[in-house]
């Protein structure tokens, strides 16, 4: 059994959004039913359902940064309530039972996590994503949003604050070494960046975020960087040599991956969360020197989501904001992909109120 | 003041081994002479040497696979005495006061290392290898070789050893992950591999050796490794996908990284300690997807290096070897770099008694 909630919609690539009523199935018994309050606009939605990442399956509704209120929960849920302020993200299914499910690494399942959209749900159906007046989720797969956040802000720290909580986690952004603060570079200041800087603030680091030029230095300094580097300045490689202990990437372009190695102290670590269209050349002599690291990070498991939303609750941090309403949402992505968003958009779902199905049956 | 010591030299990249008269320092204050007993090739002298990593100041020695016995000390030394059986790896020196020489890493001293060989000393000499009767180093470089191990099959654990045992212990090879061993893949059976199975196997690991062919299958088990596979097989890299908890990559030729990448378990390693002469194209989406690791690894620090030489020690481990006279160098080359030697081979230089001088002045 289904009920029908109204979303916005593209039937293919290169259509505009459209409203659209769009099914969500009756809660089975362990399962919430969210009433969403915000849906954050993330790059992926972009690449997917602009099929810049393969495939798209059409009509789409993309989203994976929700936050709302719990509006009913099936019948053997005992870890919610109705009323309970809830948020989603990148998965909301996994096989629970994997070497990786049972570690809390639940994006890592071996059987397969269900992505929040255009994903083959446990039911064969595709999962329709965030943009939308109601989502139905998996128990397990809801976080908390603490009182403290609003969930307009709360919303993008359900894919981005992970994304980038996850990796300065892991590689302790917030550890001291010799009793100094360890240095922490921020690759790209856009979506992702400005949550990895806030983040490795909090976490007690001394940040410094690196960019092509230097057009968002106030908004850095505000975000708690210490300084701002441009690397496009001439020398700046060599004149940042071995300075940093942990730098991580956030953006997706190509970068000459050795140079950047180059800033890192001996046993320094670069992760990288953003994945350039190309192959990236790589010589081994710039991780064996210094025994260095690359590693990857793709979000975070679900627990250790609901770590980085206490976190964020705890040292006053959150996504930095523009709400935009639903019939915004086609220029609002070109805005985005052209850059011009500081730093992340939220659609206001209350905006569906009213609104006229625009979508043929 | 010096003393002069017999050593096999070459005067430059094409030339034959000839014995010739080499100085050493008188020791100071902080020095140990030794006589060595036994020298390991390693393949890093052969592309020092034949100039495959740039310029090597010639005439030269190399060689820092080095066993041998305490022959005098310094006036300052207080931790080793005449007698002492001691080994030296591929430093002899560094600044000791560094952020990374107070951390025990002083191969990446940030003031720089002194090699062995081929490298400027503090005393803007180049210092000369081990392929020699006696060596002198400064006290801070000298291991202990524990009675167990013979000095032959303990030279090449200087080098190979601590190469393999440092990523393999920094990664965490030994430990158990839902009560089972790690699952480790060793790539490449040469001098290195076949100490990384070894080292492997005995901190507890599940030892896959993996190879173009199945060539050494018999000494792979030998030397404790529960299977060895072919990764020429067809669809060795399908069917093998998602198997390894760590991987340690020994070979110094272009590898299909992102495959290698694809065989690793989600938040696998794999660890680089061969450079293969070209930039190897990299995708970040091989590391993003699992949040895998890639990490080089350089030798390691004087403490790790004892603490390794205990292990294998107590592990009743050690190189599988060849001894060569001194007459025999250049042909052994050529059999190392055609992948003849099993798996390491030692020059014995009891073999400089009674060799006339062939060098010229």
């Amino acid at each position: 059994m289904t009920f029908t909630v109204k979303a916005l919609q593209k039937t293919g690539p290169d259509q505009p959004f459209k409203v659209a009523n769009i099914e969500r199935r009756d809660p089975r018994p362990d399962d919430v039913v969210i009433d969403i309050k915000a849906a954050g606009i993330c790059h992926s939605d972009i690449h997917t359902i602009r099929n810049e990442w393969g495939e798209a399956h059409f009509p789409l509704t993309v989203g994976h940064e929700i936050a709302g209120v719990v509006e009913a929960v099936g019948s053997d849920v005992t870890d919610w309530k109705v009323g309970d302020r809830v948020g989603v993200g990148c998965m909301v299914n996994s096989c629970g039972e994997c070497e990786e499910c049972r570690a809390g690494q639940e994006q890592n399942c071996l059987n397969g996590q269900v992505g929040t959209y255009n994903s083959t749900d446990v039911d064969d159906t595709i999962t329709q994503g965030g943009y939308a007046e109601k989502v139905v989720v998996n128990e397990r797969f809801v976080c908390r949003i603490p009182d403290a956040l609003d969930f307009d802000v709360a919303a993008p720290l359900l894919c981005a604050g992970i994304t980038t909580y996850a990796p300065l986690n892991r590689w302790g952004a917030g550890e001291t070494k010799d009793g100094a603060p360890k240095k922490v570079a921020i690759l790209g200041l856009g979506g992702l960046g400005h949550m990895g800087v806030q983040i490795a603030v909090a976490m007690g680091a001394d940040v410094t975020v690196l960019s092509r030029t230097l057009n968002k230095e106030k908004a850095a300094l505000e975000l708690g960087a210490k300084q701002m580097l441009a690397t496009t300045e001439d020398d700046f490689f060599s004149d940042h040599r071995g300075e940093f202990d942990l730098i991580l990437n956030t953006i997706s372009a190509d970068i000459p991956v050795d140079k950047y190695l180059s800033l890192l102290k001996p046993r320094g670590v670069m992760t990288v969360v953003g994945m350039p269209p190309e192959k990236q050349p790589l010589s081994f002599a710039s991780v064996i020197g210094g025994a260095k690291v690359l590693a990857g990070s793709m979000i975070g498991g679900i627990a250790e989501t609901q770590e980085m939303l206490d976190f964020c609750a705890k040292h006053d941090i959150a996504a930095k904001i523009e709400t935009v309403s639903i019939d915004k949402a086609d220029e609002t992505y070109d805005r985005v992909v052209a850059g011009d968003v500081y730093f992340r958009a939220v659609i206001d779902t209350a905006t569906f109120e009213g609104a006229e199905v625009t979508a043929l049956v």
